[in-house]
């Protein structure tokens, strides 16, 4: 999806959007980061809210009267400590059917660029890093989380790994000029390397920061397959079926993940 | 180049390519892995030698002789300690322009695979391990080496990128179905995360381990993008030049490496 300065039209655009997954027999649906509001960087503070927020009771809701896992992309949490200095966390938001949040991760790695005529950022000006990687087990398989530019820090994902992750889910936001440079191929390096799936929901159309986003959103397979990728642009919802067996075989075959032996 | 069983008739080969590449202007030429010789795996250990051996003496020769900094892909290191049972290194070495020997490295992950119907090989049945990751200053920049396999593990990439690797060699005889579904993918991947040159010179042909060789030798630039790709066969030279500025603008661009926050 793109999201817009209107959060309850985002929401609804992001509510058709998982009922349409769900209908299609989506148990896991992910939307991309910042889903719910992109506007003007200095209005972030103001707009942020807790986790048990409006956006946060939405995607509850909604994943409950669905019966599904969502992820919530991200959601501009505030943070109430006043080292903040109005500063709020980039925090991705896991659901349960039961429309609990089982899990919370607030973006690790913020995006500090300057790539030249072309897209300058600095995601710290408005927002906090967060500093504790998110695993958690659900019917489904152990699922991990990151954000966007962490998919910059294989590091980051190889703790998922190590800490059992066999879906790795990253809410994206990509620019446009990097994500034709490097998106297919990190998304697709972070799976085989770690032998999960990654499902990267990715934003379309004009970012609020100023830059083109990349679209593209991915799900790939533990081998690297890429399994369904949303093209360039327009709202849309693509899905594949995960395979544990699949799963089970390559890191059986390929028993990589059981070859470390640095820092593993 | 694609290796036989037959040591003297694999080093003219290498001769003739490493000189045709000094004669096009090359300052760092980079042979494959293993590539003095592939043969029947049980005669490794009688086939291994020093590094001093002919060899290595071989490669600084001709370094000393054209004046390049040269990587003889990999040699068969034997080892002296009891321990060892036989078994070898799978060692590259860096040899500098007056023929010494300026660093080497030891292959940290061996290949133990079984990929059903396609690929069995147990790299540790005549081979052992090393422990130490390389990194070593030359004129032309930072050098870090890796061998094939070890390309599957990211952790010994951030750890060169840590150490200030520019330019990393990845001398390799990487499978042709893995190769297929997974070698660009990751060549490209360590280049951009780490945000160095890749050079990866591969085998092409029948590998003694019982599989095709990949080919595809690839010269990789920071940004990810493929300078040069040799194919699927056929021995030959592929050449690119290398810029400091192309290397600094990437990092000063998109400071990622600046950014690392995970046992950085």
């Amino acid at each position: 999806m793109s999201a817009g300065s209107d959060k309850e039209a985002n929401l609804a655009a992001a509510a058709e959007l998982v009922t349409s997954a769900a209908a299609s027999g989506a148990n896991l649906v992910a939307l991309p980061e910042v889903f719910a509001w992109r506007g003007p960087q200095e209005r972030e503070p103001e707009i942020a809210e807790p986790l048990a927020g409006r956006i946060g009771t939405f995607a509850s809701e909604l994943a409950r009267r669905l019966g599904i896992w969502l992820v919530a992309g991200s959601i501009l949490e505030s943070a109430d400590d006043r080292a903040a200095a109005g500063r709020c966390y980039n925090t991705t938001a896991l659901f349960s059917p039961d429309g609990m949040l089982a899990a919370s991760y607030r973006k690790i790695h913020l995006f500090d660029v300057d790539v030249e005529g072309r897209i300058q950022v600095r995601e710290s000006k408005t927002r906090l890093a967060g500093d504790s990687p998110c695993c958690v087990d659900t019917e489904l398989g152990r699922i991990g989380l990151a954000i966007c530019y962490d998919l910059r820090f294989p590091e980051l994902f190889r703790g998922l790994a190590a800490a059992g992750a066999e879906i790795v889910v990253l809410p994206s936001a990509f620019t446009a000029p990097t994500g034709r440079a490097h998106w297919h191929t990190l998304v697709r390096a972070r799976a085989i390397e770690n032998q999960c799936y990654v499902i990267a929901p990715d934003q379309f159309g004009a970012s609020s920061m100023g830059f083109e986003n990349y679209g593209h959103s991915l799900i790939v397979d533990p081998w690297g397959d890429v399994m369904a990728d949303a093209g360039p642009g327009g709202p849309c919802v693509v899905t594949a079926e995960l395979s544990a067996a699949l799963l089970a075989r390559v890191r059986s075959e390929l028993p990589a993940l059981g070859h470390r032996r640095l820092g593993a």
